[in-house]
């Protein structure tokens, strides 16, 4: 498997306000992108940095690991997402390694990405998310 | 001020092993660049992701605030670092904008490097370091 890029790094949030106001208005950030994922029940900003992002994730309700972390850690730091060439050959390559994913074959994300949580009980605690551009592979 | 580059991502441990399985072993990520930080007893890993990195931080002593983070809240991810162009107008911006600084001026980083920690209090509990290049400004 081949990592190409450190894709984003995700924040866990209960309330957008206090980053909006640090990354955009203190840091001056571009405006981000933003949306809403019904499936896991989660308001999203995405800022652009360089080759690499800063991303928001707010909990509107169950449907990801999102609430439970933070009533566990508090807001904070949640997990990095890595580029890789080829999501299904990095799957297979880690499984045989000995480490798991939280589903069985990758998930569809943002703009035709596919993506897979790895499951961070086999990554020193650490949740990695892996990520296949929609023109690679 | 302008942010340039997601710089790195450190991750608090309390033991390199894991992590630099997962990093080194699993993703098969280059070998890091390794050093022992003594001002602050840190022996710490950076592992090259595109133009971005992650960082582990590995505490053996007092010094830094690593070792209160990991007996809170557990190992994980830390602080993100950001590129800047200027780091002593980027301190004065914030400064202004009511976002504090863990120390009064710039500190000595890696290879010429000059950087600043921001108070998590003022920016939303997550530690943001600020990072200007050698050859910069």
């Amino acid at each position: 498997m081949r990592i190409t890029r450190l894709h984003h790094v995700a924040i866990a949030v209960s309330d957008m306000g206090p980053l909006d106001a640090i990354l955009g208005d203190a840091f001056g950030l571009p405006a981000p992108h933003r949306e809403h994922r019904a499936a896991s029940s989660l308001d999203i900003a995405v800022y652009p940095i360089g080759e690499s992002a800063v991303e928001l994730l707010r909990p509107q309700g169950p449907g990801s690991s999102v609430p439970a972390f933070i009533a566990e850690k508090g807001e904070g730091l949640f997990h990095i997402c890595l580029e890789v060439e080829d999501i299904d050959a990095a799957m297979a390559e880690l499984r045989a390694k000995g480490l798991r994913f939280r589903t069985e074959a990758p998930m569809q994300g943002h703009a035709g990405t596919r993506v897979a949580f790895l499951d961070p009980a086999t990554t020193g605690g650490v949740l990695f998310e892996l990520l296949q551009q929609a023109h690679a592979g």
